[in-house]
């Protein structure tokens, strides 16, 4: 039997174009339609057209979830809404799970509440409590009411856990076993599933009362004599495991460093409650880095790149919002010193070098402190040592890039002195942005605050007004 | 027979904590030691510091590979020397493989080629790779002669991959079977082993020749009747394999999207040669993440926070260079205005409004748009629409702010005239951040370059000194 399909990475960007292509041919023949209205002609075009329908839901039916979701995502919104109605409902559920926030919000609104009430039944209920805050209340409530004694239990605990929680991020299928039995009756126990929960690389030893007494790898339960115990294989020393209001973060890069696969959750009092997979970790890692990034270029969320205009401007206006606020001020700093730069026009051309080499000096060191607070390697006392580098760095570059500046300013403007000024001022300004990349994130996290968070707007606000003033001050008391 | 000891995520914190401790309490009595240099003493004091040494040892023994490179990388270099000297010398090579670059490279500094030698030799040829471009080439040469036939190919072909591709990635630790067995016999194989290779969820079945034939879960195995033959119970359809030329960063796409916990590489006549697993996935994305945080900061590679201010100085001089250029062109665009701002000195100061908001606004098209690339969302064909969106975004963003600080313009300089210049400079800059935001990218991934690289520092020079010119400009021939 020889290998039947196989996939290869870039399969899916293969998967898009097909149906780009399908939809494409789609098109092509509903154009004919609309421009022949010969009536003999109709027939034949309707065939075709259904045809070309049907070929494409035979595409997506042999598509993993997360491809469709993918494709829905890469289409403008008449396709991808058009593709969505192909897809068969009872794998609605998987696939909203799938696509990013901006997307599921498109799907959800285009669903009637039946056909969203179907597809929240296919789900876990921790799948449920991620999907929960994008459905209608009314459609949760129904569902919640539809739902058995312990899987509404499971539903209500995994909605209580307050998103960037390990809770928030545990699922419930797990498979558990006694101590005082042997590998052989584990084995036999196993054959009677029809599938083990994905990602299960271990089962949960436990007592009567769910209180977790080691670990179970399917390594020992396959590489033990069948005759052992499971209490002599077990793993009891160095368990991982989480409480749900654990950081998520931190879960994450235990996954990361111990490289697990699964881990079991517990209570307070040690009983297992669920368990957290090296998928939910990669997710969370994934999006972390996201938001990380996005949230530095004043973006506040992952944007559909077809969504309307109206979206995006909504999506971004706050961080420009914030950067207007800190123009204006650099803008009035300048302004304060109008009769210096009316004396010495040079001021003008002069003064953003400046403010931009600082900004951009103050982004790097505060880039490199919020990361090394991130990864917790930075405690509190280390806040001078680190101050003393940071500044150090600065004065080099201030000197060099700043004796270059003042040079240039020397030869471009015949003032030897206005050099001077130029070459000072970078100096300080670089300063400057040294010591408030390092501040601003440790008096942050110091406060519980997350340190990253605006960081780079505040820093150029800061080098930005701070370089034009130090500037434009220096040149004042020593030019004029 | 309870939990001896349980892990939680922020342990390593803890471990950290207590390293921190031992060493400061060690340095107090080396202090004493120096002070006291009264001879009865030193015996007491020897003692004492002997038995500090010992104590941190016993607690570095305890610790996992990849607890003991966390606290490497959390401390100052003397103090992170002192305790790589504690570490058991057996443990040196995987310990290296799990600290960052910059801290690898001081901590291999200090080691004698043999010491260097006896690390290396104690890993598997695909971690030989890896650390093998930071060992001196000597000891790579005395460690290559060492390896066996297999291991030495295995190492070579390592090797060969270069950075970014599955080959470079993945390992050569797996288990293989034939089809033509009963699970009977694949278990009773397994119990042969003394350990599985870490994450091993599947076994690779293969013909005589080692063509992948299909996958056999350890799920599969362990809920099927063992009378099964493999053939009946392996899955052949929808299996994912990689090549090693392929692009890694599609691989570790691939295992957050199918979830996979590891996946055979294959050669080009689907002979399996290797294997990639999550572990390395997940190391591939957050450092892939890392690398894209740290570029947009203008930072070349991830710094060691104790790093030497002159290491810190050669990581970020080269982004600063690239600024400063972009920013002396800025200075010279403003220089060519000198006689309209001599003029109208309120030029100077609302100038770097314009300029800031476009690059703040263009900054948010291209983030945008390179992570739509980087995830193939968006093809060649999409330019078009998206630039239209992206425009549609600048012109609304354009007139509500630029009106705004039209406003304010006319309001602070009581001029009609300067508040149109400053809306309609507002506007056309943001046009031009948006355009150069969808553009850049997009050509830069037509070219086949990474089209994030350098996007940043691009667009911001571009919408300082496009800022500076079109407010200029406009002024000078509107108000002048």
């Amino acid at each position: 039997m020889p290998l039947d399909e196989e996939h290869h990475p870039d399969d899916v960007q293969q998967h898009l174009r097909e149906v780009q292509e399908l939809l494409a041919r789609q098109k092509v023949v509903e154009n004919l339609v609309h421009r022949q209205d010969m009536p003999r002609h109709e027939l034949v075009e309707d065939l075709v057209h259904k045809q070309h329908v049907a070929e494409l839901q035979n595409r997506l039916d042999e598509l993993h979830p997360a491809d469709i979701a993918f494709i829905l995502e890469a289409l403008p919104l008449d396709d991808r809404l058009f593709v969505w109605d192909l897809v068969k409902a009872e794998r609605d559920g998987e696939i909203l799970l799938e696509v990013s926030d901006a997307v599921r919000e498109s799907l959800i609104e285009t669903m009637a509440p039946e056909e969203l009430r179907a597809a929240a039944e296919t789900l876990d209920a921790d799948e449920l409590a991620d999907l929960a805050p994008d459905l209608p209340p009314e459609v949760m409530l129904d569902v919640f009411q539809s739902l058995e004694g312990e899987e509404r239990e499971q539903l209500r605990a995994a909605m209580s856990y307050p998103e960037g929680t390990v809770g928030a991020l545990m699922d419930f299928d797990m498979v558990t076993v006694r101590e005082d039995v042997t590998l052989e009756v584990v084995l036999r126990y196993l054959r009677r599933f029809d599938e083990l929960p994905d990602h299960t690389d271990k089962l949960f030893v436990v007592d009567r009362e769910g209180h977790l007494r080691g670990i179970l790898t399917l390594e020992q339960l396959l590489i033990n004599d069948p005759e052992k115990m499971v209490a002599d294989v077990m793993r009891t020393e160095t368990v991982i495991s989480f409480e749900p209001a654990d950081d998520a973060d931190d879960a994450a890069q235990a996954f990361e460093r111990y490289d697990l696969v699964s881990a079991p959750v517990v209570d307070g009092e040690e009983r297992v409650i669920g368990r957290l997979t090296v998928a939910d970790a990669v997710d969370f890692i994934r999006e972390e880095s996201e938001q990380e990034i996005l949230s530095n270029a004043g973006l506040r969320e992952e944007e559909d790149i077809y969504a309307s205009v109206w979206d995006s401007v909504k999506n971004r206006w706050a961080w420009l919002a914030v950067n207007m606020v800190t123009a204006i001020i650099a803008s009035r700093v300048i302004g304060a010193f109008e009769g210096s730069i009316e004396k010495l026009v040079a001021l003008a051309a002069l003064m953003p070098i400046v403010a931009g080499i600082g900004g951009n000096s103050g982004n790097q060191t505060i880039t490199m402190i919020v990361r090394a607070i991130a990864i917790g390697q930075v405690e509190q006392s280390a806040l001078r040592r680190l101050l003393k580098k940071e500044i150090g760095v600065a004065l080099i570059n201030g000197l060099l890039w700043g004796g270059f500046l003042g040079a240039m300013a020397w030869w471009l403007y015949g003032s030897w002195q206005l050099g001077a000024v130029m070459t000072s001022a970078m100096i300080l300004n670089l300063l400057l942005a040294a010591s408030a990349g390092v501040m601003i994130p440790m008096m942050r996290s110091r406060l519980g605050r997350d340190p990253a968070l605006g960081g780079s707007v505040m820093i150029t606000g800061l080098t930005d007004s701070g370089g034009f003033f130090i500037f434009l001050g220096l040149a004042t008391i020593f030019l004029l």
